[in-house]
């Protein structure tokens, strides 16, 4: 069957098993051909393609309301949903998005890509259709792994209390993002082994028989054990606990199986969880063998052999190089520990991990926990190194404020994927932090120019005794440039004057030095003379530097990859306005008010405008603008 | 025993149960007294007395860490370490902290104020002893309330896999700081009604004792299930699947049993959690009567009556004002639903809660869910209002980026104790949400120059159906104004000219404009005119006034109780750098870059420099360093 001449999922309701089993097969068919050119969440769809048929049969999206936990295993869905032609251009600018968007289907009726948001989204749902009187099923799709994270528990605890009627579906496959971890997921392990449990079962209905009737008191106390064994034997006993019917194991690659599950928890009354065994990358090889995670979102990659179509270039990736710096760290200083929330293999940590087994924390999709066990090992004088990817810090904010930078602790806090992400899009975008980070007291930021920059402020942070540090650097690689041989600290607050001009200044850091340095260039052919500065540390700000510009009168333009409102040239206008200096040209290039969607960072920075034909542009504008430039007052700033 | 004069804990050591027991009486005592006039958290200290006394009996702080969450609980830790003589100042300017702090004394560990933070501080602590081969104990001490916290409950998932030797005390009042709610609650009520949970282990006994023991087969069979069973008899189920020894539940109020409990658990190896079961309020009769919270953290009282000691004014809290006005507006709106985190004693909304119970949802701590389960509503067309505390927003800050604003969702966010908040200090302090919140797109954020204001404000938000709309209010009472006969809608974006003067302007909301207006007086008797604008839309911008004043080269001091660094002021000199104006005068004052500690919000401004006084010198300064004013050009912002 071609998979994109599907327009709905109507037509699932008249096929018989074998020929949703052939489906099936095209579908994986399909996802294998299609994501081999685009990459995207392979294994996760693959292990989801007959649950997801089987959902669209048993219910009726969008009046039913199907929700993807994280999102990322929307892909069978959107085939069913009418969308199945529009692969080539998954998770590309103004292409598919890679995970459930509104704006593409009616049948996408909630928005993800973080983690653990589906059960208080399908809850809130569920009492609006209560209130309202309206009929409709609502179903949450939500991963082992994301079952860890904290407002999962938390909506848990409340659907329990609630008792609305909706369905979660627990995709367990043993494995979220990287391998699952945690006591909630031995917990998992347990009951997947269903031998043990059925073998209970069968023991307690011996024993049952065993025992002669004789009487009220005995009948009466068999009766009451087996309703208390139902939490053991029925084996779901932590979900029970909470006030959830709980159906399962059950085989997520079974058809009629999960058909049956399906229509038996649509029929019962309150909150039913079935859990459904899958196996990430059914039907694909390579993926079935993978144990770490390689292949839960991979690149573009060679079908027959499995074989990574790999980008060319020798730079090593920025998270690597966070990795081999904490390496080399770690091994003369014993204090220092890595924390990471499920991000093992997306941080590249796979180093550390091995080498310092004992000194890497991986305590899965739980950020909030991730930070304050971070403070807490610091008060201990260790040296706690949270990696966590910017977005994600987003989960961690209150810990951030109230646990790590209030105690002022010694913490670290490596902010991998800063700044615009790409393929990942909307929710993914590291383009926060600056502004809700540099709003907190005693926390300082940094953001390298580059690989060996990177690595000396690692160096830096390990090495600073005076509160939370931060180090933010971007998805992807380097440049490729030399280290130094030995790390280098930086001083704290100091910038670096990269380029000298004396009729302007802009102020960057990370990537965009790139693209100031392309400007000033391009500048400096029409007689413009710019400085470019490494404005390295985001907090503090070189004060004296920045009185130095003023002093010299020149006109400034700050560059950064981020949100505006707050952001970095947000405080260096904060910074003019407290010295009393009110006439001092400052524009601000970043990410204007809005969320910035899926697409290459290349083509993303083309549609914001930060590109150095637009710095180019802007800087012109500003000069025309100020006044006439007093050059006898204007100085070159002295490289250092 | 006068309990002033406690050095420190030791002496406990060679004390007999009785004198324990007398000693357990002259704390309460000493409680009752001392707050009947500083006010405090006396329900949760009443409760942990015998606890408190028994852990420092059994434990030796601080070489064995005691970390208490929340913290409002550790006032008998206090008096226990020596600060007894200091709790004429509790909670007041330079006085003696409510929650643990450091700086105050070395059994204080572990600094906290908000819930759930202390199973992840322990972990962390736990984890970095054994890294460094020391011998401490770990015990942290949670309410049954706090422990629905997602982040506790993913600290509890961690705890489990690691296995370390640590001691949870689970503090189960049956409240933590509302009548509990929620599924785990309910799990615990459970266990708490022992009296089933033995009769099943009798059951279980009896049945064992009924089988003849014939061979083999049968016999094995009970040996397994006996180990199974375990799981229901013991009743902590929840805990031991997640790898956590239980023990209990224990009487909270029995000194010898809480001893030998501690004894046990600390020679037990791995994670154990003792069920400790204590009456909040214990000894005080109108705390222990208590049934919805009140007692929770009063203010002075009538030691004899249990009367509280009111503050003499006739205004209505900005809370209560909240409250009436969406019972007002539900009875029309039916679409209207309040969520709130644990806070409906809190935030006044008793009201609601009795008028609507069906559309109140008290969630428990579990901000989190409480955002997103709000968003999911609102995907149904429910006009859900979150209900919430500026710090507690912290917590949901990821929720309100992904799930709120990136979605756009019609959200309505009730920010109650924005602000300073005073006597909680540091941890509470309402100060970092504008920064936060505004770096969102999507999102408006308002707040009210008084009670009249705010009832418009929610009466605006309610019918405001573009996104996601927050109204910031203090902690406190109003001034008393007259309400609107009938609610008005605010235009959005539009600010209010409530002064008008030609020398200057001031840009501020909320209760500064108090402080504004009474600057702008003085400044008038030195023949100083000082315009005084409600900048009450924070966002978005009046950016139509804000180029009129720009125009009339007005310089500008916005005066904000909020965080400088991205704050409201941040935004207004955004706005003029992205307008190309870079001659305007624009002063910032609000809160510096340091967090602020407790004391009266009116000590607290003091200090911080937020007074009509500071700001009159801060505008005379102002406009001697501005240029001289071109007063052709200037002319009056003219009133609306």
């Amino acid at each position: 069957m071609d998979v994109t001449l599907i327009k709905n999922p109507k037509f699932l309701k008249k096929m018989s098993i074998g020929q949703m089993n052939a489906l099936a097969a095209d579908i994986r068919h399909f996802l294998i051909k299609k994501l081999s050119k685009t990459g995207g969440h392979l294994g996760p769809n693959l292990g989801v393609v007959e649950l997801t048929l089987a959902l669209h049969r048993v219910f009726n999206s969008p009046s039913d309301k199907l929700i993807w936990d994280v999102g990322h295993q929307s892909y069978v869905h959107k085939i069913l949903t009418g969308r199945g032609d529009q692969f080539d251009s998954l998770r590309q600018f103004h292409g598919l998005c890679g995970f459930p968007k509104r704006s593409e289907s009616e049948h996408d009726v909630w928005e993800t890509g973080h983690s653990s948001t589906s059960l208080s989204a399908a809850l809130g749902m569920a009492v609006a259709r209560d209130l309202k009187k309206e009929k409709f099923d609502v179903i949450a799709i939500i991963g082992d792994g994301a079952l860890t994270g904290g407002m999962a528990l938390e909506a848990l605890n409340n659907i329990g209390q609630l008792k609305k009627d909706m369905i979660i579906i627990l995709n367990d496959n043993e494995m979220s993002i990287a391998p699952n971890v945690g006591a909630m997921h031995n917990m998992l392990d347990r009951i997947r082994s269903a031998e043990k449990y059925n073998r209970a079962k069968e023991d307690i209905e011996y024993l049952m028989k065993k025992i002669p009737a004789f009487g009220g008191r005995l009948a009466s106390v068999a009766e009451r054990v087996k309703d208390r064994l139902k939490y053991m034997v029925v084996s779901g006993v932590f979900f029970e606990e909470l006030g959830i019917t709980y159906q399962g194991p059950v085989d997520g690659h079974n058809l009629s199986t999960l058909i049956d599950n399906l229509e038996l928890a649509r029929k019962r009354k309150g909150p039913v969880l079935i859990h459904v065994l899958t196996q990430k990358g059914k039907g694909y090889k390579p993926a079935e063998m993978d144990s770490i995670g390689t292949w839960h979102g991979p690149g573009p990659y060679k079908i027959e052999s499995g074989a990574f179509i790999k980008p060319v270039t020798d730079a090593p990736s920025y998270s690597k190089v966070v990795n081999d710096s904490l390496e080399e760290l770690a091994r003369k200083d014993k204090r220092i520990v890595v924390i990471t929330p499920a991000m093992v293999v997306g941080s590249k940590l796979e180093g550390f991990a091995r080498e310092f087994p004992d000194r890497l924390f991986d305590v899965g999709i739980a950020e909030q926990h991730a930070a304050t066990f971070a403070a807490g090992l610091a008060t201990q004088k260790m040296k706690p190194v949270l990696s966590i990817y910017s977005t994600f810090m987003q989960r961690a904010y209150d810990q951030m404020i109230h646990d790590v930078c209030r105690q002022n602790l010694n913490v670290v806090i490596t902010v991998d994927r800063a700044g615009l992400v790409g393929a990942d899009g909307e929710t993914h975008q590291g383009v926060f932090d600056i502004s809700f980070l540099r709003a907190l007291p005693n926390i300082t930021i940094m953001m390298g120019k580059d690989e060996n920059e990177l690595r000396n402020m690692i160096y830096t942070a390990i090495n600073y005794d005076n509160g939370p540090i931060a180090v933010r650097f971007p998805r992807g690689n380097g440049y490729g440039v030399a280290f130094d041989k030995e790390p280098v600290r930086l001083e704290i607050g100091k910038w670096e004057v990269l380029r000298d001009g004396n009729d302007g200044a802009i102020l960057s850091f990370g990537p965009m030095l790139k693209v100031a340095m392309e400007a000033a260039k391009s500048l400096q052919s029409e007689g413009i003379q710019i400085s470019v500065i490494n404005a390295r540390f985001i907090k503090p700000l070189d004060t004296e530097l920045l009185k130095k510009l003023a002093a010299h009168k020149m006109p400034i333009l700050t560059l950064e990859e981020s949100i505006l409102a707050g952001g970095f040239g947000s405080s260096v206008l904060e910074f003019y306005s407290e010295c009393g200096i009110h006439d001092q040209t400052v524009e601000l290039m970043g990410i204007p008010d809005r969320f910035v969607e899926h697409g290459s960072v290349k083509e993303l920075l083309k549609e914001l405008g930060l590109t150095s034909e637009r710095v180019c542009t802007r800087i012109r504008q500003m000069l025309k603008n100020s006044k006439e430039p007093d050059q006898t007052e204007r100085q070159r700033i002295t490289l250092p």
